[in-house]
């Protein structure tokens, strides 16, 4: 937290996208299981895929149909910015926001807002 | 670039106001010229003063109106993305808007874009 960062594993068991975005600090992503791709570029990721996502990119992430199960480590500094064609701000996501989902989360799942302290470095 | 940080000086002439923002990853500061605030807390930057701003901080800055000059050095990792008192993104600025800026400003006073390359690294 006090250094803006978060570290997930996004996992993905149907078809969709993830949002345009912008990123203001650089990323590392893992693929693990399931193949996708950005919107933006040809290249697919594949299990054993290793990403660098620099500053300032803009990028949708596309999880195709004949995915089942994907999962994929994200290591995201900064925050991110969803945007318009355009780039105009529409939302923005950073620790903070994914903290208050993961409390929501585990207070919906019985485990209690405080639990969340666990995964809080 | 590669890291998404800018260190920048601002300078001030006149009373004004840095729109509510909220910062993604820390930022140092430290006032050289002047005094500032933020409209969030009581606390005043003197020349000499060091500021850390935490991620996650939603913060204005305050130029009053007995400040002949102001001047402070920011070191700013991650971007901010401005917002309305409830939280909702309206706009953002990192190093890439910021550089934007900055290639404007060369080729309006004639030093062209290129200058831009000597304050990259």
């Amino acid at each position: 937290m006090s250094q803006g960062y978060y570290i997930n594993i996004l996992r993905v068991r149907s078809s969709g996208v993830l949002s345009r975005h912008r990123h203001s600090g650089p990323v590392r992503a893992f693929t693990l299981r399931g193949r996708w791709r950005y919107l933006e570029h040809d290249w697919i990721a594949a299990p054993g895929d290793y990403a660098f996502e620099p500053p300032g990119e803009t990028h949708t992430l596309v999880f195709q149909d004949d995915v089942k199960e994907l999962a994929t480590l994200f290591h995201v500094t900064g925050g991110h910015t969803y945007v318009d064609p355009y780039g105009e701000a529409l939302g923005y996501e950073d620790v903070f926001t994914k903290l208050e989902h993961a409390i929501r989360h585990y207070k919906a799942v019985g485990l209690g807002k405080d639990h969340v302290r666990r995964i809080v470095r």
